[in-house]
């Protein structure tokens, strides 16, 4: 089983902590975990795991999506706090058209509400899981939780 | 040889992996770390090592700065990018008394001349690194990494 991280800008603080959480808890669900983010992203990740214990693989998130397609991944999650991230998260789901999970986290709640509308207007199936949050990484981590549980 | 490591707020995204990049940097070198931090900024560096094998040890900043005494601390390093961080940089120092090490960031280059001077003129000795960052961790780690040579 092969899963798919996109990451969106590196603006948000609870980002980084929460792509190192997802890779490990998928990772010890039996997926074959990728983490797809764009430089800045992915240099925060870097950091963030100095000793590599936790054998992240990161790739560029552009040159993945020049390269993917349908089959390639049996599970895409996405942090979306940005119209580009809604954007991305878009595109990758309808190309891979497999299970997805939207965690859609903003510290204003009507552009929690605005990325909801973009995925949901995009025809996605996926699940989204939307919450008020910037700072603290708890919300997004109670949603990530419950969107695994939700997909057994 | 202890050394304390002080978080500013969580709101700059490259301070939790630096964070976790300066605590096993320091324990490489011998240090026995403690980070101190607010509940929000703790709660960030927690997420980012699920799995806990950095074995970070993070004590709350408030309660820290009322036990702590001259000679508890052989290093202190703090992460300054806001005003509150400098005024618990500055005090720490003061109490602690020790070699001290402050690594300024703001994405406003205004502020990190603002920061270099609270510290300043508070009298402290700390050898201040500061550099415009935010989204980018390499310049506060190349900073940091400085720091560590010159203290040899």
């Amino acid at each position: 089983m092969k899963a798919l991280i996109l990451l969106g800008c590196p603006e948000t603080p609870s980002q980084t902590p929460m792509a190192v959480y997802a890779f490990s808890k998928l990772t010890k669900l039996g997926y074959d975990v990728t983490i797809a983010a764009n430089p800045a992203a992915a240099k925060l990740v870097k950091v963030s795991d100095p000793e590599g214990f936790y054998n992240l693989n990161i790739v560029d998130l552009e040159r993945t999506l020049g390269e993917v397609s349908e089959g390639d991944y049996d599970l895409l999650v996405g942090f979306v706090h940005k119209d580009a991230a809604a954007a991305f998260f878009v595109t990758f789901d309808q190309i891979l058209n497999t299970k997805s999970i939207a965690l859609v986290f903003e510290r204003d709640l009507d552009l929690v509400g605005q990325f909801v509308e973009m995925i949901e207007e995009s025809g996605s199936k996926a699940n989204i899981y939307a919450v008020r949050a910037f700072h603290n990484p708890s919300p997004i981590k109670i949603n990530f939780d419950k969107a695994l549980k939700e997909l057994e």
